[in-house]
């Protein structure tokens, strides 16, 4: 099978590299030789040693009946979207690890995919090298997914890591984890949630069967978090995670990213530095969980590769996973959702009581007071009237 | 497409009730409903809502051309081989949770299999619900694998949470076990480390493609740990867990089973009470971890109905996951995998560092000695004369 790579940077370029080192024991695997035929790119790059293979114009790779399999690595809506449409119409597969893309025209490449008899795929999109969406899709299909809850930056890990291990500020563990390469230069789609916020979207879209479109989506990030926060979460035996979730209720599903609190006890309070993880509840199997590499090269390129493989081992199966375009009417009110949440104020705790009802408190921390409320909703908190400098729902399974 | 069951206890009986329960989900997942027939039976069930289909004869189930697909949900090596090996010739799919049949005859069943175009599926013989063979032999097929290490028996890990977190003794915490229904009666299976075992053979089948003979395997148990030990693993800010290890090396994998020490930062320590959890690491993705419910009714059955749908969408396609009959010659002996170990004795410090090296000492408990040696093997130990009361290996990824 020839496979052409539209996009050279970290994840395309990790993808050829690994399609040349480990061609041998792919080749057994896949049943056949995985042929790496055209690069497409942007820029030259001189010296590199798949600089013969690389064009230009992707009308070489679109017209070339000889590849079947396009992977794109290009990452946004733009020239990745058109690549992909394009790819799909003359009946070639695409995988692609691009996770803005999957989650604004999931349904719409799917229908596409379906329509011409090929593959659209896209493991990699979510937890990076974690094989999750395909056990999600296929292992636990005797399930009703109840409950999809994950870790799903590591960038944000990271630094909730350092704020919560290694008592730093958010700005100096932001600083950090942008020495490190972790962090972009603008940070925002990471520690605002969208980049966890698209990943929600796609673990919804295939538990849920429908797409939720991700600008409806609530996303709160970290930006907000103090340290104090993270010395109340100590005191009470919790960690801060920043989690996207997607929440089986009667008529319909909360898609939503937030920081947590979650008890120690929890599998995910295990999950530090860069990593990911995702907690999936179902009717039959109870909880599972899948921990992981949740970025980075080779790890990705292992997601990619695996998709690459998996088309090449039945290249004329029916597109294996699927959803509906119209999840919008689905999307419940995040401020809806129920939880125990963490609050901290500077208000006495009668007042607050007073408001809230009874509260569990922790020890007080610099003269703030922090506790744990009763079940109830964002909502009922804002409308209130209680003076709460913070807020954070409570993970539970 | 048509189902028989053989074989009604836990786990069958968790497979039609989940037929019947989801039919729905389930008939859209798979493409075609999966249509219970048949349940072969040794006894009566008397006002079982499934009596009309109970058979005493496998042959009402192997001659019926209708029924596609066979459920073996008996366990053992006896009747359930007799029953796959019909059934296969016959040319009827055969899905299984009996990790004891696919360990010893693991590679005969999947030739057979091959020869008369059906396929054999076990993703419940490891790990009950949590996917891990699938995502193992798929997803991270770019990888090569180099290290599958899992907390494979939920008996085991009971009663090594129960030791390590509450300060039982080992009779103890097997009694709770018993008590809770965790442990069999007899529990030698469980605690000399023999279904876990049975369950490394083919986690080693899978990613190193050559059956592993579970009788050529070193399985060592949990019921020399004391809770002496246990407090040496506090002490250190480490957990005991009992783990099943293929590990490749240079010309073979190391298969066996012991008690490990493990750091505390390691994810497979978080892994508490009965759940199970399996670490893969692969040359390109590098680690990742599987976790949830190994054992119990419906996890298991979620995992055997999964492997139903998986066939029901891909009827036609050849046999998925294989591996070669001869992986004797491949195995390494487990004495020699190097590590570095905890050691505990009642001689003197000086008289063990005299024959073993510096060791890293932990504070003496009930004027006992315990340490961590440098990177050894347990065959070097053995044969260094030190009088040492325990060895077990610390598990560092």
């Amino acid at each position: 099978m020839k496979i052409a790579i539209a996009g050279y940077g970290t994840v395309g370029g990790g993808v050829a590299r690994i399609l040349e080192k480990n061609a041998q024991t792919i080749a057994r695997r896949a049943g056949q030789p995985l042929e790496l035929g055209a690069i497409l790119v942007r820029r030259d790059f001189p010296g590199d040693p798949f600089e013969s293979r690389m064009v230009r114009d992707f009308s070489a790779i679109e017209n070339d009946d000889a590849t079947q399999l396009v992977v794109e690595t290009i990452g946004g809506c733009g020239v990745a979207l058109d690549i992909c449409t394009r790819a799909l119409r003359r009946g070639k597969h695409v995988v692609t690890a691009n996770k803005q893309l999957v989650a604004e025209h999931g349904a719409e490449l799917i229908a596409l995919a379906q329509r011409h008899g090929c593959q659209f795929l896209f493991e990699a999109s979510v937890g990076g090298g974690i094989p999750v969406l395909h056990p999600l899709n296929e292992c636990l299909d005797a399930n009703i997914i109840t409950d999809v809850t994950g870790i799903l930056n590591g960038t944000t890990n990271y630094i909730l890591t350092q704020m919560l291990e290694n008592g730093a500020e958010y700005a100096d563990a932001l600083a950090q984890a942008q020495q490190l390469g972790y962090a972009e230069a603008d940070p925002t789609a990471d520690v605002e949630g969208i980049d966890a916020g698209r990943k929600a979207c796609i673990l919804a879209d295939i538990a849920y069967g429908r797409q939720i479109p991700p600008e409806r989506v609530s996303m709160r990030g970290i930006s907000g978090i103090t340290a104090l926060d993270a010395r109340f979460a100590a005191a009470a035996g919790m960690k801060i995670k920043l989690l996207g979730r997607a929440v089986r209720a009667p008529g319909g599903v909360y898609v939503f990213v937030c920081p947590h609190f979650i008890p120690q006890t929890q599998m995910l309070a295990c999950v530090g530095d860069v990593f990911n993880a995702v907690s999936v509840s179902g009717s039959e199997v109870g909880n599972v969980v899948f921990y992981g590499p949740g970025a980075g090269r080779f790890p990705t390129a292992s997601a990619v590769v695996g998709d690459l493989i998996d088309i090449a081992r039945n290249p004329n199966r029916p597109q294996p996973v699927c959803w509906e375009p119209d999840g919008a009417a689905a999307l419940l009110d995040a401020d809806d959702h129920p939880a125990r949440f963490f609050v901290r104020s500077r208000d006495t705790r009668e007042a607050l009581e007073q408001v809230l009802g009874k509260i569990d408190w922790l020890p007080e921390q610099e003269g703030v007071n922090g506790g744990f409320t009763a079940e109830t909703t964002r909502r009922a908190l804002d409308e209130s009237g209680a003076a709460l400098d913070a807020v954070y729902p409570v993970y539970e399974l």
